[in-house]
């Protein structure tokens, strides 16, 4: 691996740089799978960047199931995303769509929880309405990212606190542009992998009619989980 | 208890009118700690407003541990809030500040969690620093808010994604007034309350220093849990 | 619906039998799915049993997902489980299994929690050579019980405290009932069943090798919160 | 520190051997706080066990908050156990006791939750029974360890499955022990160290009452990773 060589652009973190950079060449091919990265100390040395951001940015790779590090032995390349991740975004987007997905995490499993308790008939109404045009969308083969937009939009609704739905809106920019990519991902894989990421919007859904709480939050968290796992892991067929 | 008379202002939700109109006179004193609340069927014809809505802003009530339900039998007012928050803030700023802890709870959780697994040793450093800020004020009995915020900043700064940071701001405005009536409470109640919130602060800092990243989010979302207690249970000394 | 005569055994609570003779009027066809259930006071009068009991053994059926209620309306059969789960269980078996899985839901949670934090390569191996056992199996169509015991028994004991394995040990028995019973409806259902179910294993024990002890607490809570629709919910193939 | 000679008794697992033995020179101050440990690769020489287990001893070490490792320079004592804890239990049952606490994190906040949702008015009235004796012992200075446990099992048993209780007695005599030993370490603290003790009670109790699910575990697992850290860190009045 050539030298980390770090051109610093106004306005972005180090830590985002010397993650993209490391990013940019596991999707080029450039680092393998199974391949070592440099150590910390070489990539501090050659990034000239301190120790501390540059373990952030290992960490965050790590988090993020890229690579693996092996007890006294160094880190290595685990997994490279999918191909159709690396054709249909950058480095510094897919960066950004990961992040993205850590706040839904904690945000839309809360919003699942209140809904499954608050859920007027109305609301429930539109969840189910949303999840019917997914269920064709899915059987037809396309699915455009407003729909699975429309889906989590509606569960923010039902849990009677706008500010749900206004944070989810402020992240509609990156959520949309990881829903297409996710969704382009879906549509290159089986068909099971479509009926599969159909089910676990289907369970949130269940989850919210039947007013339980805590299994609504789980199967939001789960959905969202693995969702980000289909990003970053081109070599199963989640 | 006179009528409900609806006076719907524009962009206003019909839920957040009903939960204001009944939450304002458990605030007046109208409503008395005991006091049983018109029947749903009761308050629809009264306000003219849809039984979904209607529930929906009960069980809203309800979540806010301002109402009990006795089985068969109906709604009774339990918690009269604190006066101080009857002072410093009216119905519409109170229901805006409940729904905000509800964002906080799922966003500051997860933000915690990240921080125990992620925090450089520069980022500890900063929230060690506003804890310390913290102690010195509680200590000298006035804390403004500013210097409360601050603590939940570096701890979502510390998570090592900056949409936690971002989100935490937009919310800025509400956090603040909150914290502003919170620590006025604080305050004006017993030396021992002082004492147990600058506690709940301690604990969460100390599991993000130890990287415990469960205890951090346990911490975390105790910590708002109570918060939003001691503004809607003025009996007790939380 | 005739009556609900309570003949009571020695030793069972009253609520496991109002809860049990329900059931197996569900299990039986004589309640069909639709179906409006007499009311508590109904059940009250023809059953000799206070309302406190009736109205848990409804949550109860509630919480399994076999009735719903609609508001002001009453309760409602919604599920009618699976034909197998009838004809493999009688009804207050089918009560305690899912009462086990209650309990699994907390304890198998925070072992995969911290199994993720924990395990060493011996532990990570032992999951992982019961995972390959149990692909196998379900490759050839046939999955013994004490197979999938394993699984969940090599992840109990990567958490380090033996406890966990302890509490699994004593819940054997009735854990191993329902693994028979599920995976004799998974046998009965569709291939993509099978796969769907070992998916699930799957998940918890990459979330385990990755050491991201909120994802392989999150995958297990899942797996087992869906192993239990499996089993009360006979209509939908999950 | 002299060497680690190991010792293995039989039936007991050897990195509970190495995990008591290290525990022990801390309790006995031949390893005071900031002292660092011998390195891993030193342990597994000194002891002639395997480098896994000897990492499993000290990642408990380190979940205890014992010890704290600083990035490449190695693992130090960080807080030594309360006195009164050394005094009251030896090293191997303050093993057993940490790992009590993980199980009923679990265990007891599923069993919070479900009370929340579930209790009838008697368990309910049972719950408040069991605070009020609490408030009494604790006023008076002198809490049974019974009684704390008294309140802990009506808790279990407000979840409507009767699994949870029969698991807390299952670990009756070590829960039992624990409180003894947490009780007076409490009853040694502050005034104020009992007051909080307490209060975490009533929080948990408060939450059943108001049948706020979410509210319920959260308080229960807090009280318990609380009561765990006052066992483990003597130096602050926590």
């Amino acid at each position: 691996m050539s030298e980390l060589k770090l051109v610093p652009r106004r306005k972005e973190r180090l830590g985002d740089l010397i993650y993209g950079q490391i990013l940019e060449r596991i999707l080029s091919g450039a680092l393998k799978e199974g391949d070592k990265l440099p150590s910390e100390s070489e990539i501090c040395r050659s990034s000239q960047v301190s120790r501390p951001t540059v373990r952030e940015a290992l960490m965050r790779l790590h988090a993020d199931g890229l690579v693996t590090t092996r007890q006294g032995s160094g880190t290595y390349v685990q997994h490279r995303p999918s191909e159709h991740l690396t054709r249909l975004a950058k480095a510094s987007d897919i960066a950004e769509m990961l992040r993205c997905f850590e706040v839904r995490l904690g945000l839309e499993g809360q919003a699942a929880n209140l809904a499954a308790q608050r859920r007027t008939a109305a609301q429930l109404d539109r969840i189910f309405k949303t999840l019917d045009v997914l269920r064709g969308a899915f059987a037809g083969g396309s699915v455009p990212a407003r729909m699975d937009f429309d889906f989590h939009l509606a569960v923010a609704e039902a849990s009677g606190n706008p500010l749900f739905g206004e944070m989810l809106e402020t992240l509609n920019g990156t959520i949309q542009h990881i829903m297409a990519v996710a969704l382009g991902i879906t549509r290159a894989g089986s068909q099971e992998r479509g009926r599969r990421v159909f089910d676990e919007h289907e369970a949130v859904a269940e989850a919210i009619r039947q007013g339980d709480a805590e299994a609504a939050a789980l199967t939001m968290r789960y959905h969202i989980h693995r969702a980000r796992q289909r990003l970053t892991d081109g070599q199963r067929d989640l």
